[in-house]
C-alpha cells in the first residue's frame, strides 16, 4: 500500500511554521507497515493544491492531507480535496454542535461553522483537543483521502485514537522498527564499526545523527509484529556488543525518559543547579510525566550571588577560579545536594555565548558536575574549534549531564575519555 | 523565480526526525522574494530521488536540496543530483583538507573522504559547523541546483553565510513579510475583526495559529525593500488600533525575545519560581543572548519541602489552600521576589497532567502570580473542558507568565478578563 501526505498552508513555505505534521503521520503509517514513498508542501493555493491532490489521488492508495481544515477563508483543504474526488459538502450537525458546545456559545460564527461542512458521506474523524474535525472517504478510484487538522495538539491524538484505527482494517504486511540510542560516540565512527550490518536487507540497520547524540534504526518487515522482532533481534545484540557502554538503550525515547525511569527504579532522587543551560536540564527531565518523584529541586544560579546564596558556592572559589570553572561547578553539584537533600547533585557552569567568550575560556566551555554526596565527577566539554550556537552547546551540556547520570545509575565510570 | 525543495532522508518519511530544514530555507528564499511554489520529502531511495530531481530541474528555475551529504551509504544527494544534472563528481582537495582539521587527524577515513566528492565545475559552499560541504551549480536547462547538509545546525549558518549571497545576484522584486504577534486573543476572533483586511491582495494580510498564541502576517512584493515595507506600514497600524493591548509586537520574534528587551531597557530584573513548568520559563528566558542581564534567579520548586526551603512559602499555605492555589502563587512570586532582590517575581503552580488531576482541580488548572513587592498579581488557567496534553500546559502557563511581565512593563492590566 503505496501512501503520500499533503501538507496545506502558505505558512509552511514561507517557513513561518515547521512541518511536524509530516513526522506525527509518517509515524504511525510507518507503525501500520504502510510504505510512505513521498510527502509534499503545497499552499493555501487552489489551483495548485487541486493539481496535487489529482495527482496524488490517481497514483497513490492512501492519501494524508494536514492543515487548512480551519476557521478562516484561506483554509481551503476540504473545498478543493472535495472538488478534486468530485464530492460536494454538506453540513455535518454533530460537528456543528461540538464547535457550539467548545466554544459553550449559543451561536457559531460563520467562520466556526465553516468546519463543520464535510464531503458528503464520508466517515467523520471527531476532534476531541480543537474545533475543525477531521475526515476520511474513498475516491472513485479507490483512493482512501484522509483529512487532519493542521495544529500538532489536534492532529496527533485524533491520528492515533480515529485515523489509525480506520486504517488497521485489511493490513497484509508490518513494518517493525527498533531505535539503539547511542551517546559519547559519532554517526561516522558508529557507521564505520558497522559498516557490514548496514548492507543489510531486511532487517536494515541505518545510522541517524541527532543533536549531540545519534542512533541506529533497525527495521524488518513481515508478515506479523511478532516474526519481524524476530528478525530485528540478533541485529540489536551484535550492535549492543560492538558498542558496549554507548548505547543507552532500545527504544528508551530520550536520556531524560531513561534517566528518569532509572531513577525510579532505584528509589533515587535528582536535584540539578544550573547556570549556562538556564533550566533546560530541569525542563527536559520535568518534560516526563512522573518526574515530580525523582527531580526534588532545580535552581537556575546565572549571578554569582545566587551561586553563593542558593548552592553555598564559596565566594574564594568564585573568585580564584572563576564562575566557568572545575571548581565551580564541583561546588554547585555539591550545594545543589546539601540543600535538597537529594541522592544526587548536578551543577553545570558553562559559557553557552554568543558573548562572553575569552581566548582561555572560549563560547562552548562548559563543566558538568556529579555528586552522590561521597564523590564528584566533573566532566569539561570544549568547543574542538567547531561553531557551534548557543541552543547546541546549552542542548548538549544538558545532554552530558544526563549521561552522567545513566552511567552513575549504571554503575558504570561516570565520566569518558 | 519559482523554486522548489526536495528534502533528502528515509528517516523524515520514517517521522524519526522533524523537517527542520524546509522551514529554514523557505524563510531564506521569501526574504529573497524567490517564490516557494512547491517542497517535498524523498527517501533514501536512488531511483526515487533521481525521478525526483529530474521532475524539478525540467519544471523549476531553482532547485534546492537538503540532507544526503553526510559520510554514510545512505547519504546520496550528491551521486545521485549529478548523474540526473549530468555531471559526475570529483574530489575537492580544499573540503578534504578542512575535514581532515575539523577532526585535527592525519588521515582521513572512506567515510569522510566521501564527503569532498562534489560535482564538477560546482561553486563549493563551504561548512563551519560540520564536515560535509554545500555546492551550487547550473544544470543544461539553466535550473540553479543547490545542495546543503540536512542537520540544521550546518544548514543554517552554510545558507545565510554562502548560499543567500550566491542567490541575491539579480533578483527583480523583492517580498517583504512582518508578523504581528498577538497574545490573550485567538486566531477565529482576531480573524473576524480583520475580516475586510484578510480580502487584501497586495499587501496580503493572513492569520496564523501558534501554540497558545497567534500572529497576523502582512506580505508586500515590490520593487524594493522600502516600496514594500511602505505598502505594509498602513496595514500594521490598523491592526493594531483593532486589536490594541493584545498586539505584544511586531517582528519581535518571541515573548520571551520581548520581554529580556523590555526588561533590559528599564533596567529591571526578573527572577522565577517553577512549579508545574519544570524551568520551561526559565529556560525560555535564558534562550534569549545576554538574558544573563536580567534574570537574577530561578527555582523549580516541584517538592513542597522545596517551595518551603527555597522560598518560604509557609507550611499552614500549602496545608490550607494546597500546592496549587492562588496562595501558594502568591507565596511562590513574594517569596523569589525575596530571596533573589530582583525586581519582579513570577510564581507559577499548577497541574500539567496527565496524572494528579482531581474534580476540584482539574489537569490544566495552573495559577501565575507576578509580584513588585509592593502589588502581586494573580492569573488562574482553567482547561476550559479542551484535553490538551502536558506540553502544551506547560508552554501556555509559561507564555502567560511571559505576558504578565510584558503588560507590567508596558504600564498595562496585568490581569486580563
Amino acid at each position: 500500500m503505496n501512501a503520500e501526505i499533503i501538507s496545506v498552508g502558505t505558512e509552511l513555505l514561507l517557513g513561518q511554521v515547521v512541518n511536524t505534521d509530516t513526522a506525527i503521520v509518517a509515524q504511525a503509517l510507518s507503525g501500520l507497515g504502510i510504505n510512505l514513498w513521498y510527502s509534499a508542501v503545497v499552499g493555501d493555493n487552489a489551483q495548485r493544491l487541486k493539481s496535487a491532490v489529482e495527482a496524488a489521488i490517481a497514483r497513490s492508495d492512501l492519501l494524508i492531507m494536514t492543515g487548512g481544515l480551519g476557521p478562516t477563508a484561506d483554509d481551503l483543504t476540504k473545498e478543493t480535496t472535495a472538488a478534486a474526488a468530485g464530492k460536494k459538502l454538506v453540513l455535518h450537525q454533530e460537528s456543528l454542535e461540538r464547535i457550539r458546545t467548545y466554544f459553550n456559545e449559543k451561536t457559531v460564527s460563520k467562520y466556526q461553522e465553516k468546519q463543520a461542512w464535510l464531503p458528503e458521506g464520508c466517515t467523520v474523524l471527531q476532534n476531541d483537543n480543537g474545533t475543525a474535525p477531521g475526515c476520511a472517504f474513498q475516491a472513485e478510484n479507490g483512493c482512501t483521502v484522509m483529512m487532519f487538522p493542521g495544529p500538532p495538539s489536534e492532529l496527533e491524538p485524533m491520528l492515533q485514537n480515529y485515523g489509525v484505527p480506520y486504517l488497521k482494517r485489511g493490513q497484509e504486511s508490518v513494518i517493525v522498527s527498533h531505535n539503539i540510542h547511542i551517546y559519547g560516540r559519532g554517526e561516522a565512527p558508529v557507521a564505520q564499526m558497522m559498516d557490514d550490518l548496514l548492507q543489510g536487507e531486511n532487517p536494515t540497520l541505518a545510522p541517524y545523527a541527532k543533536e549531540g547524540e545519534c542512533y541506529l534504526r533497525v527495521t524488518a518487515k513481515a508478515k506479523n509484529e511478532e516474526q519481524a522482532n524476530e528478525m530485528c533481534a540478533p541485529v540489536i545484540a551484535e550492535v549492543k556488543k560492538r558498542l558496549g557502554e554507548f548505547v543507552y538503550g532500545v527504544d528508551v525515547g530520550t536520556l531524560e525518559q531513561l534517566v528518569v525511569e532509572e531513577l525510579a527504579k532505584q528509589g533515587k532522587t535528582l536535584a540539578a543547579a544550573e547556570s549556562c543551560t538556564g533550566g533546560l536540564l530541569s525542563k527536559r527531565i520535568t518534560d516526563v510525566p512522573g518526574s515530580s518523584a525523582v527531580f526534588q529541586m532545580g535552581c537556575v544560579t546565572y549571578a554569582n550571588e545566587a551561586k553563593e546564596a542558593l548552592l553555598d558556592v564559596p565566594g574564594e572559589t568564585l573568585r580564584e577560579y572563576g564562575a566557568v570553572s572545575e571548581e565551580t561547578a564541583r561546588a554547585m553539584a555539591e550545594g545543589i545536594l546539601r540543600r535538597s537533600g537529594a541522592h544526587l547533585g548536578l551543577g553545570i557552569t558553562g559559557i553557552a555565548g554568543p558573548g562572553g567568550g575569552t581566548e582561555a575560556k572560549p563560547v562552548g566551555l562548559i563543566y558538568i558536575a556529579l555528586s552522590d554526596g561521597k564523590n564528584t565527577w566533573v566532566t569539561e566539554r570544549r568547543p574542538l574549534g567547531r561553531t557551534k550556537n548557543r541552543a547546541w552547546h546549552r542542548h548538549c551540556a544538558a545532554s552530558q549531564a544526563l549521561d552522567m547520570v545513566r552511567r552513575y545509575l549504571a554503575g558504570l565510570p561516570v565520566t569518558v575519555k
